[in-house]
C-alpha cells in the first residue's frame, strides 16, 4: 500500500489486528427512548468512550504503527483542530515518537491541554491567516518527521474501518441488518472506513454522511459525482468538521459505495446533545453529535428501519456543554 | 417465595428470563484513563444507559411481574426520590397497570418531570414533616394497589441481581476474576442482588457497598455486624442515598456475603462526575458517581488490582451538572 492507494476491506482486518491490543473495543448502544422518538431501531456506536474521547486514536495509531521502526525516531507532525490531535499525540506517546501538533488557536482549549497532556508539542496557528498545512509540512521537512493526515490516508482509512467492522460484528451477533449507516464527516475518512467494512458485510445498506448545514462538501459532492467545497464561511459549532471538500481517496471510497449526505443546523446539533445529556447519559461534542441531530430531525427517512449512528466523539469544553444542557432542557 | 423470604441465586436467573426482553444489556465498559489513574483494571458497569437512566427500573419491573395478572387492574404505589419512582412508573406502563408514586416535594425536577413521562401519578410530600411510608400505604390500602418497596423485597433485589450476573458474565467471557466489586448502597438491594450474582462465580471478590459520607449505615452496619442507623441530619447532594438504615433482606445478604463499606464525600463525588464527564463521557448523578467517587479517592484499596465498579444512575439536573464539571476543571 502506497499513501494514495485506496485501501480494502483487507486493510481494515490488518487494522483490527493492530488495533485489538491497544484500542477501546466499543460495544453498540440501544436506546428505548431513543427509539421510542424516532420510530426507528437505533444502535449507537458510541465513539466517546474510545481513547482520548474520539474515533481518531484507531486511524493515527495505525498510521504510526505502519512507520518503519528506524523511522519512528523523526517523530510525527500532524495538523488538526483537536480530535485527531489527540489521538496522534496518544499513539505517539504508546509508540515513543515524539510528536508536534499543529492546531487552530480557537481550538476548544480542553483539546489543546489534553493534548499537550499526551506529551505532545502544540504549535498554534491562526485560523483566518495561516496555512496550517504549510506549517506543518515545514516542521515535517526540517526534522524529517512523518506527516499524519487527518483523513485521506489508506492506514488513516484502515483504521477509522475498524469502527465500522466492530458496527458489523455486533449486528451480526444479533442477527441484524441495518438499512442505514450514519457518520459525522468533515474529511470523510471515517464514513469511508465504515463504508469499507459495513457493505463487505451488508450489501445493502445505506450510507449516509452527516455534516453542519453549509459545511455541506460531502452532499454537494456525492450528488454532483465529483468534489466540491461547501460555500459555507462562518464557524459551526461543530469545530471538528470543518474541512473544505472531501478527500480525493475518501470521495472515492463514499461515492463508489453509494453514499449520500445530510445535515443538520447547529441548533439541532445543540438539541441532539441535550437528548444525549438527558435520555443516552453519553457526553457528545458538537461534531460528534451531528448523525444523532440529522436523525432526530428526521432527516433520514428512518422510521421503521434499522440506523446505525456513530456518535464520534466527545470533547466538550464545560462551558460550552453547561450552556447547550441548560439552553435545551 | 414470600415478601419476607431472602432471595437466592436462583432467583437472580429468573429475574434475568424476565428482564431479557425489556431491559437493556449493559455492556462493561472499560478506560484507559481510568485506570491511569487509579493503577487498577477497572470495569465500569454503566447503569445510566439502562431503561429510566437508572437500575432501578430492574428491580421494578420483576417486583410488578411477579403481581398476578387479576391484580393489575388495581395498580401500584411506590414511595421514592426519583430512580425507583421512574422505575416503577415505566414497569408499570409497559405492563398497563395504573401507578401511583410519592415523591419529596425536594426531588430533583428531572425526576418527578420524568416520573410523570411515563404516565405515573406523582404524589408529593415535605421530607421534614410528612410519612413518605404511611402516605404510600394509605393509598393502596385505599385502592387494593399493590406496594412496591424501593429494596427490602425480594423479587427487587433479585431484579437488581441481573446487575451483577452481567457482570460476572461479562467478565468470564473474558477470562477475568474481580478482586473488588462496589456499588452505591442507599437500603442496599443493588448490591445484595449483585453480591448473589457474583459470589456465586467468584467466591473470593471483595464486596463494598459506597456511601455518601456521613450517610455510612452500611459501613456502620457492615462493621457492627448488626443494622445501625447513620447519624446524618443534613443533606447531601447524593439524593438517592439517603435511606436512614439499611433493610433487613439486605443487610442479611450483604452482611453474610462479608461486604465492607466505603464512603465519599460531596466534594469527591462532584469531582468524580466531573471526571466521568471530562474523561469517561458518561453522564452520572450524584448518587450513581459515589463508588466511582470513593475508588478514585483511594479508599478502595485497588492498586494493582482488578475492580468492578456500578454507575448506577444517571438522572441529574442540567443545572446541577453544569456547575459540578464547571467547578471541577
Amino acid at each position: 500500500m502506497t499513501e494514495s492507494s485506496l485501501p480494502t476491506i483487507a486493510d481494515v482486518d490488518a487494522a483490527a489486528r493492530v488495533l485489538a491490543p491497544v484500542a477501546v473495543r466499543t460495544r453498540l448502544i440501544s436506546s428505548p427512548a431513543l427509539d421510542a422518538v424516532t420510530g426507528a431501531r437505533v444502535f449507537l456506536k458510541p465513539e466517546v468512550l474510545q481513547r482520548t474521547g474520539s474515533f481518531k486514536f484507531r486511524g493515527a495509531y495505525n498510521k504510526l504503527a505502519s512507520v518503519r521502526p528506524e523511522a519512528r525516531n523523526a517523530g510525527v507532525v500532524a495538523f488538526s483542530s483537536g480530535n485527531h490531535a489527540q489521538g496522534v499525540a496518544a499513539a505517539a506517546q504508546m509508540l515513543k515518537m515524539p510528536a508536534t501538533i499543529v492546531m487552530p488557536s480557537d481550538a476548544p482549549v480542553s483539546k489543546i491541554e489534553r493534548t499537550k497532556g499526551y506529551g505532545a508539542e502544540v504549535v498554534l496557528y491562526d485560523r483566518d491567516k495561516e496555512d496550517r498545512d504549510q506549517i506543518a509540512r515545514g516542521i515535517a521537512t526540517k526534522r524529517g518527521a512523518a506527516l499524519v493526515p487527518p483523513f485521506d490516508d489508506p492506514w488513516v482509512i484502515a483504521g477509522q474501518g475498524t469502527v465500522g467492522r466492530e458496527i458489523a460484528e455486533d449486528l451480526a451477533a444479533l442477527g441484524i441488518v441495518p438499512d442505514i449507516v450514519s457518520a459525522p464527516a468533515s474529511g470523510g475518512g471515517l464514513m469511508a472506513g465504515i463504508g469499507l467494512a459495513t457493505k463487505a458485510k451488508f450489501a445493502d445498506v445505506q450510507l449516509i454522511t452527516s455534516e453542519p448545514a453549509g459545511f455541506d462538501d460531502h452532499e454537494r459532492s456525492l450528488r454532483a459525482g465529483h468534489r466540491e467545497p461547501h460555500r459555507a464561511e462562518g464557524r459551526t459549532i461543530c469545530d471538528a468538521l470543518m474541512a473544505s471538500i472531501p478527500g480525493e481517496l475518501t470521495f472515492a471510497i463514499n461515492h463508489t459505495l453509494g453514499a449520500r449526505g445530510v445535515t443538520a443546523t447547529d441548533d439541532e446539533v445543540g438539541r441532539a446533545i441535550a437528548f444525549a445529556f438527558r435520555e443516552l447519559k453519553l457526553v457528545v461534542e458538537p461534531g460528534g453529535a451531528v448523525a444523532l441531530a440529522a436523525l432526530l430531525a428526521g432527516r433520514m427517512d428512518a422510521k421503521g428501519k434499522t440506523v446505525a449512528i456513530v456518535l464520534s466523539g466527545g470533547n466538550i469544553d464545560a462551558d460550552l456543554y453547561a450552556r447547550l444542557i441548560q439552553e435545551n432542557p
